[in-house]
């Protein structure tokens, strides 16, 4: 019988897990360790409760991190990706179970083989996206392909995004996770499959590929697409279906106003403008502009940047960068920055959810399919959360439960496979599928038929 | 008395320079040792000339090595720029001489007080571009600072191009150096100061941030800017010089139609497609289309791009695309290729230089100049140099050469200054400027007086 976990990491993603774990732990007999580099942090998420215990750890300490893991039997990587491998190395050394809610890094896949062979199942991707998504869409797909039904077109959409009660700038989005990743979202090339052909969006052109996305009861998104949607293909069974594409939600307009800043070069962190104090935020803006439209005559910056995009100068995006505070000549607060850099202090206060603010999780999955009598269907699976303020966003509590739920199969020996597994198995998403809905995380199905 | 030369490298750049160093050896009783990988290659190039002995060496081999570069005064490294720092490393351990062409490489740059203190010459950058560019320019911004002006504007464009007499395709292009920098040419940032203005322009917009240059003699040719031409402003001592911008030269048409090859995405070199083997080129091409061009009826795939690039279906920029074949259903000849080599592979077949065909480059440099009077003046500095033939190249000579003389000046003892040098100074620039004129290699010079 197994009883005891470790989690690893305390942060803000840990809160939610952490709950569950300790709500559990009396019903099962379960010690809960709770190990972070800052022990303040780790006694403030145990709140004192009991099963539980928090220690100080030093991840990279090889020696207090073996002894820890060497004591229980599943641990729980809260981690930054990059870390994982650690905890996963130690997992294969001392024959235990491992949980993480991050893609699975080039370093897990190498200790695929040896797990399986230990008997160790090392569970990956579990927490919203990935996790929510890999599970809510093979729900959706496995029920599909078991109905003998012939999947046409796989579309599958999701945001992390402000509530409307929390919505009050002209972008309509604030920050609930990394901002860096949302200042780098989308470099590099995104690939899907559209129609039976393969399609290929250089980032530069990313922003402008996008679809208008109806979300029942909330009205339309934008979606633009969502990196390597080609690779769901084998990982969802998904072959031969004409049209594969994963996409992300933001909010109407957005896009557009994205792209200005794209377009100009402030989402570069390739190089460094080395002589960034010297700058304000305008005369940056006015050195991504061609020369030629320097010796124009414009009244504003507004008109300039109006004339060089061919846009009305009333333009609503430009609304959106004129509230960033772009055509101002504030100076820059750093030397030596990446724009990239720039434009995400900026946007860490002005996009900051404040304390009382609440985030907005959308996930709709789109599936058509046709049926033996040729007729075409269309089902939208609908998911949509809202946290409870700042600390307690929907973004965490969607990370957090459903790998929590994922250690609660480990522990209870509800899992047959071994090695490293993502949550596509029926036997991993259908108990948490159910179990998600007990604290209202619900996917909404709707189904209409395409043909007249 | 400086008696020996270690040449590493005989490739088609080697050949100037292996010919003018055993030219002038019987004069300074010089032994010059050829070292390549290939012994034949390195026999070949020596022609069982005099005061030359060609060695096969493996530049990996330390020992070996070693033990040819202690044997000389100075070493000539013509390897690929990041193999320049095995043979700096031996030449401080040794204490001898070393030049090269290309571009002082971080570890060089870490050696240069080392081989300061040693009284050792690392002369770099003496090739074409970098070296004739800024010999010459550095000639031109000294005489005109010395003479007591103001520089208003440094302007600097280069280009290796196709001789009229071989031009015979509708890019107007023909490689003469690596063909894999031509296709990921401008990759990153460019930099530049225009009126007093930093000016950034990312690659996406490259190669539209052009300027017409006429060339007196040749007519007007594009040019785009060329990296990061804020780091001549101190190099050149050009402090305060309101437009310094360096360019690359291209025959007009080329950056329009090179601009929809970047827009659609084929000289990204940064993924690969994994079933690349699947695609022809213009299903490539067309993956690279949004999807609503798909569904859109056209009669070729000529006007599905022209539709998309808002063109007429006769622009010349598609002429272009249609002669490399990018429309065919011709199959992609390798798999997991990114779109840049696959499009280097096609380039390299459509713009080879026939053995019989000559190169061409054209150097130009344009200075305006305030003087005392407040009168403003343009000066034009132009080089145009054409090969041989496919061989003998233009770009082979024109590196070649001011390397080898660069060569002849430290083994007669001609430079004063030790450490890491590039040829910007005038006991080094004035001598082989003044050398190259007879070998033809001439700058012509133009002045006319701006104000009214």
């Amino acid at each position: 019988m197994l009883n005891k976990i470790l989690v690893v990491g305390a942060g803000r993603s840990a809160t939610s897990l952490i709950d569950y774990l300790l709500e559990q732990a009396p019903k099962y007999q379960w010690e809960v360790i709770i190990a972070d580099a800052n022990l303040a942090l780790a006694e403030k998420k145990l709140e004192g409760r009991a099963h539980g215990r928090a220690v100080a750890l030093d991840v990279l300490d090889i020696e207090s991190r073996g002894e820890l893991v060497q004591e229980v039997d599943v641990v729980v990587s809260m981690l930054p990706p990059f870390m994982h491998h650690h905890l996963a190395g130690d997992c294969l050394k001392y024959g235990k179970h491992l949980a993480n809610a991050s893609y699975v890094a080039a370093e897990l896949k190498e200790m695929a083989e040896s797990a399986k062979e230990k008997g160790l199942i090392f569970l990956c991707e579990l927490g919203l996206d990935p996790g929510i998504d890999h599970m809510s869409a093979m729900q959706g797909i496995h029920q599909i392909q078991e109905a003998g039904h012939k999947m046409l077109s796989f579309k599958s959409a999701a945001g992390g995004l402000v509530a409307p009660e929390s919505d009050d700038n002209p972008w309509h989005y604030k920050f609930s996770w990394s901002p860096r990743n949302v200042v780098l979202a989308g470099q590099g090339i995104a690939k899907y499959m559209y129609n039976g052909r393969y399609k290929h969006v250089p980032y530069q052109r990313l922003f402008e590929d996008i679809e208008l996305v109806e979300v029942p009861g909330m009205g339309q998104y934008e979606a633009y697409p969502n990196r390597i949607s080609l690779k769901y293909e084998s990982a969802y069974g998904l072959e031969g279906t004409p049209t594969i594409l994963r996409q992300t939600l933001r909010h109407p307009g957005y896009c557009k106003a994205w792209n200005l800043l794209l377009q100009l070069g402030l989402t570069d962190d390739s190089h460094e403008l080395e002589y960034s104090e010297n700058l304000t935020y305008a005369s940056l803006i006015r050195s991504f502009l061609p020369a030629a439209n320097d010796e124009q005559q414009f009244d504003s910056l507004r008109a300039r940047l109006a004339h060089f995009f061919q846009l009305e100068e009333a333009d609503e995006a430009l609304d959106k960068l004129e509230w960033l505070g772009l055509f101002e000549e504030t100076p820059i607060p750093f030397d030596k920055a990446s724009p990239a850099v720039i434009l995400q202090d900026i946007l860490e206060k002005k996009w900051k959810l404040q304390p009382e603010e609440k985030d907005m999780i959308i996930m709709q999955h789109e599936f058509i399919y046709q049926d033996a009598q040729g007729q075409e269907h269309r089902r939208l699976s609908t998911m949509v959360q809202t946290g409870d303020n700042a600390e307690d966003t929907a973004m965490a509590r969607l990370v957090g439960l459903p790998l929590a739920m994922g250690v609660k199969q480990i522990m209870l020996g509800q899992i047959e496979r071994r090695g490293v597994l993502i949550p596509i198995h029926e036997e991993i998403y259908t108990p948490i599928l159910q179990e998600l809905e007990n604290y209202g995380v619900v996917f909404e199905e709707r189904e209409e038929c395409l043909t007249e």
